[in-house]
């Protein structure tokens, strides 16, 4: 229990930051559940204390206390934000993105997914320059930060880029550098030396894993060199699979086993992974997902998988009942047209309530289990990230509910999960830093950006060439 | 074409507002496709104009112009609004919802239909008091406005309150007040005297509907008698019907009709209706839909049918191919949980895409014809609203682009349906009236109302009374 940490009676220790007065997202277990969580039980429960402050020093959170019982000796702090009638939550967590691409975001609407790759994405792709990149990025994490997204995890081209802006604005990342074997040993090297330059960097602030492309565009021999790679290093694995069910069929068609198998079999499972997507995961995937539920988890991007009419997307219930780690993503901006963690969440559990013809399924309290507790699991960080507990990482988020569309409040977790939009996060802090306040960057409002990427996009749209960086044949 | 409608050379006439320097969202027809409609080829296209200008005289639109035209004789304007970089659209139309249900909103979450109704919604509403419905249609429609909804279909209880609410906000709003047959003859009485005393109130941004609750909840006699006094009047009918597809297997397994077949032998469809979700419809009512398809619309309201397991919700393509208008709408923020039509929007897309396993379905130019011309057939008043064209009325809505989650913009018709939130909503106009200015209320916050909503949520939501408003057993 959070609130028990220290006796009331003791003043709270001087801090850095206090936020005051808020709805405060509280895990607790074993129950007394406000909020139980969905059937395995084992989860678990989610609630929000009312009228609760938390005090951040450095880059952790200190100690978390009923209001109340700072009334009479208020606490220490160089910077008090009152958020009465707010809700704090845990900074949201994009378990699957590719930030730079928000320089694509509305360039191949209404196609399927063999065209969105070979006929519009994968072509525009060779005109990319390292400055294009940054200035996705750029602008991909502003959007985030502003949503409330205090972590990504990211997989993209020229990532050195990426890790940069991501050191200077301030977020928090698991960054994997892409390749395909059809870059021959280049691509691996590359990704390999990319995650032993920048993990540990900005502060701490930036982890890297491997980034394989996917289990069809690499192949099994540098999937085992990489997965060797990752176990001998202490990285993870970051790559798509199973990204729907027509690349499952495909692969049992082609080689006789499903892409998870595949995986299995070249060790990256067992190395750790963050899985992007999973919608053709089969039954007989699960023993083999089971046997690694430590360390692999799925990430779910369903807005994407609406949009390129992927049926039910991510087998949720499906994974759950089997205890797999299922994270919230977003994809790429170019796929989901936003970086908005709050709306993916949305769509995957009003998804999942359809597909599984179940109201009463994917309750309030899993959605908020699979924003904070599951999502910090798929990053590696579920003993730092994802809950509102002394000395957990300071990665906070303030949602304003003083709006005509999240009132009356009769259930702070349908407010979040159902009402609120990216729009109402009024301060966001990551590490323990302010990078948002007023629903607005502190630092940089990365206007320039516009301007600077708006001239690019005659020449990053550019197919004439005829060329492509790769081939969509799973 | 709106912007050939006075010579370039000519100077524009005077006006009372100038919106300047937008995407201007305009309805062509023939095409010179920018975005081609779907397959049924009839409807038109809908493109967005670059650097547009608009003026507004009284509450009409005067002109629409190259904002280059402009340049040499600028136009004389009380109010001018620098829209540059941003979208100017229609205002957006909400087809179904209950506006006051925002008391309820998150308090019956995570349950089946009929629960929501029987367990927790009816019997709440036994609780109602006329302030507690004023106090949610106004959140209701101080939410709507923020949003950039402009119009409003409403069917609810103590229609006055919203009423006076709508002449108070400037909002427009098509009203109807709901009934019974349970109620015997007042209900009906009720809803057609409401109906005679507000049409063409508030300047005529009210006008008026009947309001019989469903084809479940009012037997066939008090059906034709409301499509009677309905014909007899010139007053349109807003009711529920098919809601599911339960409701038309019971009908069916009851009565041996559709609920859509029970509409038609009433004289419902021929007075014209707007009937709620449609969800239920099957291929055997299409003829009955096509027979009245000038004066019949269904309101789709997709998140709702996503949270209630409900499917592939309305289904769009069908009505689509047989010609019947379909509009959007959000049904009350009990079942939505919020009243944005913009996501109701993307909701019915992406959802539709999916359910079709198309994902060149529903384009994106499909999408903004739904949300636009659709929705003023809806409302009975395509040739008033849901386009920005001399003598349209001016109901409309800027979108804000310079935003870090919409840049850039390869195209503004993704950007809208895709990327926007209704955060993005800085200026909305009713009327000719300015009554949202970057992005905030200019009238009133409505602030009073959460406080006083607050303190009625114990005696609202008590249900140990044992009592409800009506049994749902359809």
């Amino acid at each position: 229990m959070t609130t028990s940490d220290t006796h009331p009676a003791t003043p709270p220790e001087a801090v850095d930051i206090v936020i005051s007065h808020a709805w405060v997202l509280s895990h607790t277990e074993p129950a007394p559940a406000r909020y139980p969580a969905n059937s395995a039980g084992s989860r678990g429960t989610v609630t929000f204390l009312p009228d609760h402050s938390v005090g951040i020093r450095g880059n952790r959170i200190a100690w978390v206390r009923p209001s109340t019982h700072l009334a009479d000796s208020p606490p220490q702090a160089h910077t008090t934000i009152d958020a009465r009638g707010a809700l704090l939550v845990p900074g949201f967590l994009n378990g699957h993105t590719h930030s730079p691409m928000t320089m694509f975001r509305g360039a191949a609407e209404d196609v399927r997914t063999e065209d969105w790759f070979n006929a519009h994405i994968w072509p525009m792709e060779v005109n990319l320059t390292r400055r294009d990149v940054r200035l996705g990025a750029r602008i991909g994490i502003a959007e985030m930060l502003l949503a409330g997204v205090t972590s990504f995890a990211d997989h993209y081209f020229d990532m050195d880029e990426v890790a940069e802006e991501v050191a200077e604005q301030g977020i928090r990342a698991t960054l994997a550098s892409t390749f395909f074997s059809s870059q021959g040993a280049a691509g691996r090297e590359r990704s390999e030396e990319f995650a032993a330059r920048w993990h540990g960097a900005a502060g701490g602030r930036i982890t890297t894993a491997l980034g394989p492309h996917a289990t069809y565009t690499v192949n099994d021999q540098d999937l085992r060199a990489t997965a060797d790679s990752a176990r001998r290093t202490g990285t993870r694995i970051h790559i798509h699979a199973a990204e729907n069910m027509d690349q499952t069929l495909s692969s049992l068609s082609a080689r006789g086993v499903t892409p998870i198998r595949v995986l299995y079999d070249t060790g990256v499972l067992d190395a750790g992974a963050i899985i992007a997507h999973g919608v053709g995961i089969t039954q007989s995937d699960i023993p083999l997902l089971q046997e690694y539920a430590d360390r692999v988890a799925i990430a779910a991007c369903t807005k994407n998988y609406m949009k390129h009419a992927m049926g039910g997307g991510t087998p949720l219930r499906m994974l759950h009942d089997a205890g797999i780690t299922v994270g919230v993503g977003t994809d790429g901006a170019a796929s989901n047209n936003t970086l908005d963690v709050l709306e993916s969440l949305r769509m995957l559990v009003l998804l999942n309530k359809n597909r599984e013809e179940d109201a009463t399924w994917v309750t309030m309290a899993h959605a908020l289990d699979l924003l904070t507790r599951q999502s910090a699991t798929l990053f590696g960080m579920s003993d730092s990230l994802g809950r509102i507990e002394p000395g957990f990482l300071a990665d906070l988020v303030v949602i304003d509910l003083n709006r005509p569309h999240l009132q009356p409040v009769h259930d702070p977790g349908a407010t979040l999960v159902l009402s609120a939009r990216a729009s109402d996060v009024s301060v966001v802090i990551v590490d323990g830093r302010v990078l948002v306040k007023d629903g607005r960057l502190v630092r940089d409002d990365v206007q320039d950006a516009f301007d600077e990427l708006a001239r690019r996009l005659p020449a990053l749209t550019n197919r004439s060439h005829g060329l492509s960086i790769q081939e969509y044949a799973p």
